[in-house]
């Protein structure tokens, strides 16, 4: 190991430890502070400055095998960001990212570990400057790109580091064997274990959360000894090229080879995932995106293994509620509605209501009054203007507009959705929520995920039938999160059975400051794995456990 | 919790914590005796009497949708087994194991491993019983099918116990969750963490190694929560048959539904291992054997995640040994190509050796001179019938038989195989190793696998070339296990690096009572699962980490 690499051992292994502790005991944790203010008066300045910087130039990215360089990011607020990054020659980009694995290799876990770090703690002071790429890129308000792009991202990043660490000492490095002979002299041997990399893991980046919803695959790849090549989504570069910048640097300097990461932008129309998923060398791979393209790799990637967040049916069950938590119930899901236009794979979509009604503080509220109230709390929440588009961002494609014209003539409208005027970016497409009343029987509708601000009342016979299909439809077509209003603890009870059953983690009686749409990193797992939205969870040990192998040597002693 | 299942967690415990210490330190240790005399005088004859009397009968299995009995076993020394055993109507029987599942998933992971380890306890009382079987089913020799097919097979069911409650039990079971919120009252949750089985595990035997090739799988399977059916090889059912019955009496008794565990035997030709292995409420499939079979499964049964054990090419790097050490080397090679025959995936089957000879003792050793001291250590290991029938076992299939033929034409015979009678058993097949010298440069020989006791002695450049070649091929071709011969410290290392490069374990300078064929449970790591010959490895926390999943739900506090 270096001096540099030691120096970063003997610097985070207090990091490392706490996180440790965190993943075991699942309470409120944090290294990287969620709020501006932590980071200085000057970061905001400096921070926008880098991104301005960055504006209708080459990305400063020295990579081997580039042979152009390509780009074509639009932010959803209105501007091209005119920024060009390496295109892969890869038969020359693999191998040399191949060549820097086996000193990585041999550096072993905790030099990784703290590697790593150290390339988050570097992530975690340019938070402003990925704020704004973010914010630019994915259409999140700077508010959230802010949090779920910089500090909540390097949570997933540094949990999945601890993970990955967990799982790799999990065995002694080396072991003296001794097996008693009766009367003879006893066998002895000394053994040594190495973790081994698969090879090359590929992350293949999403529009909506670029850095979130990368990170835990980026980092359990490299902590686990692979080389990452981080294909990012073509309209959403810009975090992922600042990000393996800072880790190319970061290496570089603790005496690694920077080419245990690499950044592989796309021409248009080149498929360019298709082709790296199915290269040799690719060993692993992390994808979040459509459930097409999800089936697409787990089927064909047969020489990698593959970790997959596809498409689900968020499912909310309505039964009761107490009368000082309605207002807060209502405040609950019109801000899990609201909260990026629903552009997330956590927004709840569907939400199952018996057609009777509900108890709301032991009185019955009609199923139509429970809408109107419903969609009250929406208008209520995104009446003012600033405050609109300081929850929703802005819409980040043509499909998201699409299925909201779609979604007008479905059922029946309970609220329609509204352009919201953005005094800063006047061409942005900022969309309030629709919600629209359906029938149990509109199975058609519900059962396919309708992603962005679009939710469904779905009228069902009563709660049991609400628990029922939450089960069933689940089972089938999958979900990342769950969530039940009741005043009852046998539904709540029947609910959560139905949950483990449908594999899908819930949430329960949500009015106050924690949504459905959210997850802390060392607490929340993000995703199950055990139903059709998502093979693996953020992050786990099944997450991290298969990255690598445990190669043994033994000899005589 | 039953009352009997309590009592087994109390009774246990301290056998899984010692587990959990073992798997960690990787030290020597096992609960289950390997010697005979440890089971006392009575279980010779108790186990001869009840094998025996299983011959010729319908095997006392009760199981849901058994449409008829079925069977044909015959024993590689001669005799039929005239045994049936029930043949399953899936329909029937899948839903009777999915519907076992919920009460075994809510037992939670303490009673889950501490029944199994009861069930392990009642399959070790039973091993003289269970070596009879592998023996008539597997062709093994008594002693050796004594313990491959108990101790050490149990070894490997409690290895698995163990990683799979590490892994369930890497998060605690309920948190408190309490996020500071400035001056504002503290966000607080309560969360639950529950592990979930995946769904019906499939286990699939293999001729050779009933027992010590299923449990690792099967009780991984169990212990994290899911049912499992076993389909055995149809030449060797009743080692499993045996074992499914302990455990439906060991579950049934701790108050549990026995139809967790079900045994599925096909009738001649009817593929019942393809049939099972697409069914939908198969979600985890373990299997040993062919690699064209375990390759379809990878690509086939997309709906489960596999495991898979398939052939390989075992390699031997000689380069150098001591003066002292020579005869024991020869002798060790000797007893691994020998032992069962070369039917284990374990057996070296390429020895690389410079083709300008070796230096023993600080001499030169002709390439052929070489060749000639290793087949005279196997001439006089099983120069006596007895000592040969001890070691060699009988041939368990025609496949072997027609390979030992084939080999006869390859390069030059150093040592021709040679029959071996058996006085007790006067029809079975025994067989002595053949080993053929042969060039690098016929490399269509050596880069596929000759399942059975034959070896090739390949001479090649130099000890680089010996150890170049040994990467290539292992990594192209897959190895379970790899060895290395070097009184040269810098040519151990190399060997070593490209062990972990190739993805095999090593051994190094074996020339006493350990053998590159024998993997110690708690200790040694059987494969690797980082070449062709496996995906995964038994046991470790990749191996069990994603049979479950973890599934979450939190409330307000």
């Amino acid at each position: 190991m270096t001096a540099t690499a030691e120096q970063y051992t003997v610097r985070h292994r207090e990091t490392l430890d706490r996180a440790l502790q965190a993943i075991r005991e699942r309470a409120f944790w944090t290294p990287y502070p969620e709020l501006p203010k932590a980071y200085g008066e000057q970061a905001a300045a400096d921070g926008k400055a880098a991104y301005e910087g960055y504006l209708g130039g080459a990305f400063p990215l020295v990579q081997p095998g580039t042979d152009e360089m390509v780009g074509g990011e639009r932010s959803p607020y209105g501007a091209e960001l005119g920024i060009t990054y390496p295109h892969p020659d890869l038969d020359e980009l693999l191998p040399a990212m191949r060549a820097a694995m086996p000193r990585w290799r041999d550096a072993g876990p905790d030099a990784r570990a703290t590697v790593l770090i150290e390339a988050l703690a570097r992530l975690n002071a340019r938070t402003t400057e990925i704020a704004y790429a973010v914010h630019h890129t994915s259409g999140q308000a700077f508010g959230m790109a802010f949090q779920a792009g910089g500090p909540h991202a390097q949570d997933r990043g540094l949990e999945a580091v601890a993970y990955a660490y967990a799982a790799q000492t999990a065995q002694v490095a080396a072991a003296e064997w001794e097996k008693p002979q009766g009367p003879k002299p006893a066998l002895r041997m000394a053994k040594k274990f190495t973790a081994v990399p698969r090879g090359i893991g590929l992350v293949i980046g999403c529009n909506t959360f670029p850095t979130w919803n990368s990170y835990p695959g980026l980092f359990a790849s490299l902590a686990t000894g692979n080389a990452v090549v981080v294909k990012p989504h073509p309209n959403a570069i810009l975090p992922l090229a600042i990000t393996v910048a800072v880790l190319r640097d970061t290496l570089s300097e603790a005496g690694f080879d920077p080419n245990l990461v690499a950044l592989a932008v796309e021409k248009p129309g080149e498929g360019l995932a298709k082709v790296l998923a199915t290269r040799p060398e690719v060993r692993i791979i992390d994808y979040t995106g459509s459930t097409e393209f999800g089936l697409w790799l787990e089927r064909n990637a047969a020489q990698a293994v593959v970790y997959t967040e596809k498409a689900g049916i968020n499912t909310v069950v309505v039964d009761s509620v107490g009368d000082d938590d309605y207002k807060g119930m209502l405040g609950n899901l019109a801000f899990s509605f609201s909260l990026y236009s629903g552009q997330m794979c956590t927004t709840p979509q569907n939400i199952f209501v018996p057609r009777g009604g509900i108890t709301v503080g032991g009185e019955h509220k009609s199923f139509d009054d429970f809408g109107s109230d419903l969609a009250g709390a929406v208008e209520k929440l995104l009446g003012d203007d600033a405050r609109a588009n300081a929850l929703l961002g802005a819409v980040c494609n043509a499909g998201v507009s699409e299925r909201l014209k779609k979604a007008e003539s479905v059922g029946k409208t309970v609220l329609a959705s509204r352009s919201v005027a953005n005094a800063e970016y006047p061409e942005a497409e900022v969309r309030t929520p629709l919600i629209a009343a359906i029938d149990a029987a509109d199975s058609e509708v519900y059962t396919g995920e309708w992603f962005g601000p679009i939710s469904f009342l779905i009228a069902v016979d009563d709660t049991d039938a609400a628990i029922e299909t939450f089960r069933r439809t689940v089972r089938e077509h999958g979900a990342i999160t769950a969530s039940v209003y009741s005043t009852d603890d046998a539904v709540i009870e029947r609910t959560e059975e139905a949950a483990l059953d449908a594999g899908v983690n819930l949430s329960v009686n949500l009015t106050g400051g924690v949504y459905v749409n959210q997850s802390a990193a060392f607490s929340d797992f993000h995703a199950t794995g055990a139903n059709p939205a998502a093979n693996s969870a953020l992050s786990d040990l099944a997450y991290v456990a298969n990255r690598f192998r445990v190669v043994q040597s033994r000899r005589h002693i």
